[in-house]
């Protein structure tokens, strides 16, 4: 068989390596998940069983992949932090954006029925994935700063138009509008003195999202220290979390 | 909140645009699927349901995206062409292999059952993916054909190795010992004399894999034309499958 | 020496190489030219001189770099068509892009006093470079085509530009407006009626720029046929150029 | 003039632009050199005349190219490196190392007869370029020790190897087969005792490459401090050249 005369094909395929010495983050964000969980009833603002299985699903994959040092998800999507001095796959970018986004979708759907126990999965979802390089410890801060802060800002419009849709009688259309040009302050306001919310008792996790980070804690039951993942629903703009666990990023091979 | 002070690291993201006027191809390829076989007990040399819910995959992941204008599969394996002049997301390789590699991991999720009705899936698989241009109409066909010699090769190999295990009664070492150095047509001598097994009749999915086209098929019911995606387990190293399926190289959009 | 100690660095090199099977034309293009041409007193709209050192500098570069099969040069730039097949620098593109631009820059500074006798070289010119790949022959000639258009248009503006100016005692501000939304049936007629100069009638060089092709010729003396590069101003955009030529894009190694 | 139809040609350009946060080291490196260098008869080991002419060059480069904030070259090769920040050609890399080679080349050329006063330039010479990242200060020093480690390595080779040609009479291959596998204190000795040459006292820039950095000084005429690029011949190896020009590593926008 002329399999060697066909084998000048692989020459087409390039090698991606990513640059050494630098924080490799990838970010898996759902497909047309805002269909997705409207098809499947998710509640609204938040569904506490889709961000569980989100976890879930995160949790899988930083499971497998041990040069994961920290993973961030809220809403639809999930960050994986990678040592800077991985040397997964040899640091091949595509090799390591299918891998976790196939891993994670994987296990979304595999995970399902524990989350969603009334609830049937109707179609296979899908996340995608890319790959990004943050040369230093400020720059992978300012990332994750950047995703936190972004959950903050979703959840509190998210949090004030749906108190306007389901418990104000409004339609989507007048809440978007009721909503449209306001700041933090007024839907703080809104969600106050028209709902009698306090927007900062509302659950850290809507509020802040997921943190998984490793820590090495002390079994109850024999006493023996081991590596568990840990979920936290944190401020990580803030110094004090760094401070806190500042192994995340002394972090050596 | 001072989200726009971390919005710079926006500018980290790197925007990979895959060369106009060349054909896309996406190589899905299993995890670790040696042992995912083992655990959960796929026939040797071939297992037709796993192959079958390979097949299924990629038909979700081909209906999806109608740009794909052929699929090819053996083993744990899946390759999908997209037209030369495909838009797909703007042609970012990123988001192409990480949808692509995504939904098709789902989709072998989600239809599992369907196809192992006995067999629990034990743990979530993972597939990663890669992404090839091929410039001309014949490096496409010299790439497929590369991996159909492939499945060739290797089911001859298995064939072989699985009759002199299953049937004679070798450990896995000495049929791995007797099939080194051998030919194609030692290895079908084998299978005559000593297994009574011609190799020309095995399973024409075994042989050839599994191509996956779409064709333009006349409802019996309502006499209706309408585009399914077809299965066929042919040669396409030979220039008649191309003269047959003409429409697949002269695609247009 | 701890040589070995900082060898690690080379690891952050990168290994681009190009997509085999492909057209590789490297761009070469002069920078800050206008100040550069005004510096030396090219004469205006065209300077015969310039323009045969850059023809001089690209001859010296297709001399060095067999695997140039034509280039294509008008103004300060000039563009260089490697065949699909070349396997040059192992068709690592920056070491090709920089070795073309720098010997073309070193040329044309090394000749400079052959083609201006008494203007001396005030200062070193730049000349940068961009490697760009064509899947297919269309898009090859397509390029060519649309820096030749280029060409024209360009030509045909500065012509009647430096006639308004040199002629016609225009400031440029003045004659830039006079052009600003003209088409070019407009400007020929400016310069037919106004400085009695049939367009069609000027320099071949001009209009259509200069194509370096290879060509076997006998010499005169001895009769023996060898490869030159030839200079020929023609169209390039219509097919006759290259049935003419058709050993340009049939070349194989 | 159909233009516009060609232009889609312009879809294949590629945008690479380099990783932000990361110093940006050009290297340039000479084509050929050894037979460049045999052909105008540089003294061997060290030509000054050539080496000054390089530094010339470099000097020029920099003095266009603000952001360069440190050169470092020996033999034939020239390092750049540009600040962390830098803004130029919005840091695509093609264009980057490109005008730095081709403005190296250029100077090198232009400035020939004043450091080559009797001998003629017999060709154009050409310098590739290559550009790698390095994130973090730590890496940059260690890729510019690397290359002062190289140049002490081949410094002592090459002083040794001539010593051995030029005064002990021996052929290339005579001297090349001496050296075989001598440890550099092998070399110091063969230089001291058979040659009675110090190789400490060797001049500083043959053994160190020469340096270049910007520093503002006081004009001896008016008092007035400049920045000037100054050239140094020291060891970068160690910490004291980071400690007392810590402005390089320092330097911000």
């Amino acid at each position: 068989m002329a399999q060697s005369k066909f084998e000048y094909v692989r020459k087409f395929e390039t090698e991606e390596k990513l640059l050494p010495n630098c924080w490799i983050v990838v970010r898996i964000d759902g497909r047309a998940f805002h269909q997705f969980s409207t098809k499947h009833n998710f509640k609204k603002p938040n569904d506490e069983s889709a961000l569980a299985l989100m976890n879930k699903a995160a949790s899988v994959v930083m499971n497998e992949f041990k040069d994961i040092v920290l993973a961030y998800g809220q809403s639809d999507e999930y960050s994986f932090v990678l040592r800077k001095d991985t040397a997964l796959y040899n640091r091949r970018g595509p090799k390591i954006m299918t891998y976790l986004s196939s891993l994670f979708t994987s296990s979304y759907v595999y995970h399902w029925n524990q989350f969603f126990k009334e609830t049937k999965l109707k179609y296979p979802p899908a996340f995608d994935a890319r790959v990004v390089l943050y040369p230093s410890d400020q720059n992978l801060r300012d990332y994750l700063s950047w995703r936190q802060a972004d959950c903050h800002i979703n959840n509190l419009y998210n949090t004030t138009f749906w108190a306007l849709v389901l418990k104000g009688g409004l339609t989507n259309n007048e809440a978007e509008k009721r909503l449209c040009g306001t700041l933090s302050s007024d839907k703080n306001e809104i969600l106050f003195s028209e709902f009698n919310t306090n927007y900062n008792n509302e659950p850290e996790m809507f509020k802040k999202g997921t943190i998984l980070i490793r820590k090495r804690i002390k079994s109850p039951k024999h006493g023996k220290a081991r590596l568990v993942i840990l979920p936290l629903h944190e401020d990580l703009i803030q110094d004090k979390f760094w401070e806190k666990n500042s192994e995340i990023l002394a972090i050596k091979t």
